[in-house]
């Protein structure tokens, strides 16, 4: 049996094993300093009630002869789709049912849509970039060709003509840098594919947090991106599902290359390889779309904004170029001093006890920059910035 | 952007459409005969008590700051794992933690598992079969090869000399004749696997229907098939978990090809496209091992059984031909006269308003052969068989 060699070629991460030792160093040599960590890239506020309520109804529900549910459809129950399907529709997207697929996550999704594409595909990926991209391509041994994002692009880059590529990723608002495209700026990418047939990846798992109804929240906004792009969202960051998992993919039946119906390769695909997300999880789904369940994830949505207006507040004050903060819960930032990443990681660390991730460890265009995350509690969000501002 | 060209080879099943279509028309044309469904595929069950009660107390740890978790390790939490050991501890396995994967349920894990093996290896595939083996690999692109299962092989096909295959599946207790491989025939398949430098793909889905002793649950039953098998696993059936979803897959720290780890490789696969598995139904996929768990859901799996042996008493006393029925929920049956499967089955419906499915359905040699389901009512399963006793 021969393996698949391309797993040689993947690289191993070290940033979070990287800073969880750094970080237990300080606390052994420091055990009376309280340490603040703005590096949490997971949820951390309780699941809302009305979730909670239907997953208690729900779990019930399949103890009992009447109520039990076996295989449900692999692509997700009607109940939810339709909520989904309606709430697309407020921003006058709309959509058929069928082009709605239920997952466990936008994770899964994004690395199992690949299964679709051919290998001799090339990819367009921007710099810096959530690694997951990168990783399920390379086991795939497809050609990555690296977008570059950087300050002079406010870290949104843009096509240009002579960039050849059959897949690109987007990521709006973005991991790790918090940058948004605007409506135009999107209007490009999707004239770029076109011209280019070539695909747009469009993650839109932060979109819950863009508060600005000038910015799109989805790709479909975009008119002709129905047939350019596969949108995948997550109720991970929007409700706060990073354990309990369920996300949804958006594959539009007018999405046809080689003649070949994405949407129905989709289907098959996951009718194939998967059998659904739990029914108890697609009832808690279905509540963070009802009008009490936007109403609670909104107050959680907006704890979380407002550490993040803290963070931006602060960087403000001492003129630290930074992006994201606003209409994400990230805020990526120019290390203060040209200090590297790292550098900056060991200075705030030593003087203030705050952690965060080095930008570095996002790929190469990450250096001399650094994320912070809104994520920790309103206090200690609010501690951690009376300390930088004293060490700045 | 080029698509997966291998999509296009993949033939549409219109097997369960076309049972469908049959049953509708029966019914349209009998209104008042009771069809009574012996083609089901799917649990019926509730989840048992202590599922319940345990999913019940994770979601509401889920609504509170102190119970709340996020992203939990993809591979699964230690809690359920040290339960799953200690199952195959009893039957003197011993497997490591970090050789247990939690999954979303083994279809899940039989198709992405194909991500770890080079697009060159040669399939070998039992047919009759469950379609999830032939599907996966033609997406992939790789040779199969069909291992004949028949009459007179009682649908246990063995390994041959002239065989030479790099992966082979095998489904034991048989999804869909029912067939179980006793231990000196799962040992000539590992030795025929060392022979070969092959891989068993162990698909192990229906082992709580064995209650026999001396028939292997596991492959891991059998000496040296850590270095060239991998076991999946399922609560689907185990514990009605059709629609609540939770498996389990073991890969062997000791299983090594081209030098490659496949626990390693299988684990970088599942953290790059995995999120893991919800914790609430993780806790309840715990509590099925407690022993109030396993007392109950063998409550469930005697419901089943005594259904299997009433068809199986039935089969008998008109000397029809059958496996299964008695370690697995599954009857596969030699149609009587001769009969195609499609002829038994249109006789079924027309004589006695039975519904099962044709063997054909399943591979070129379930021609001739049928399969019945235990998991209707235990009333229903009497009645359906008051009726077939008369019209045989």
């Amino acid at each position: 049996m021969k393996t698949n060699q391309n797993y040689k070629k993947l690289n191993e991460s070290y940033l979070f094993s990287t800073i969880a030792k750094k970080v237990n160093e300080y606390t052994k040599n420091n055990p009376d300093k309280k340490v603040i960590k703005l590096g949490i890239g997971d949820v951390t506020r309780p699941l809302c009630k009305s979730v909670v309520e239907a997953m208690q109804k729900a779990v019930l529900e399949m103890g009992t002869q009447d109520g039990f549910r076996g295989y449900g459809p692999e692509q997700g129950y009607d109940f939810l789709k339709e909520k989904i399907l309606k709430y697309y529709k407020k921003r006058n997207i709309n959509l058929k049912l069928d082009e709605i697929f239920i997952s466990d996550g936008a994770k899964s999704d994004l690395g199992n849509i690949l299964d679709l594409f051919s290998k001799e595909n090339t990819v367009l990926i921007p710099d810096p970039v959530y690694p997951v991209y990168v990783d399920t391509n390379i086991m795939q041994n497809r050609k990555i060709i690296f977008l570059e994002a950087n300050q002079e692009n406010n870290f949104l880059p843009m096509p240009k003509d002579d960039i050849k590529a059959d897949i690109v990723y987007l990521c709006s608002p973005n991991n790790p840098t918090g940058a948004v495209y605007d409506k135009s700026q999107l209007e490009k990418w999707v004239k770029w594919a076109k011209q280019n047939n070539a695909l747009i990846l469009f993650d839109a798992a932060y979109e819950c947090f863009i508060s600005d109804v000038n910015l799109p929240k989805s790709i479909f906004e975009i008119e002709g991106a129905e047939t350019c792009a596969i949108e995948f969202c997550s109720l991970s960051k929007t409700a706060g599902f990073t354990g309990t998992r369920c996300g949804y993919t958006i594959v539009k039946e007018d999405l046809i290359f080689d003649e070949m119906s994405l949407n129905k390769m989709w289907l098959r695909r996951q009718t194939t390889k998967f059998n659904g997300v739990p029914y108890i999880i697609q009832r808690g789904a279905e509540a963070v779309f009802s009008e009490q369940g936007q109403k609670e994830i909104s107050e959680n949505i907006n704890y979380y904004k407002k550490n993040a207006n803290i963070i931006a507040e602060t960087l403000k004050k001492h003129n630290i170029w930074f992006t994201g903060g606003i209409h994400s819960p990230y805020i990526w930032l120019k290390c203060p001093s040209n200090m590297t990443s790292w550098d900056f990681f060991d200075f705030l660390l030593e003087k203030a006890a705050i952690v965060g991730t080095p930008g570095a460890g996002f790929g190469k265009n990450g250096e001399g920059f650094f994320r912070l995350t809104s994520f920790n509690t309103n206090e200690n969000t609010k501690e951690a910035m009376e300390r930088l501002d004293k060490i700045l």
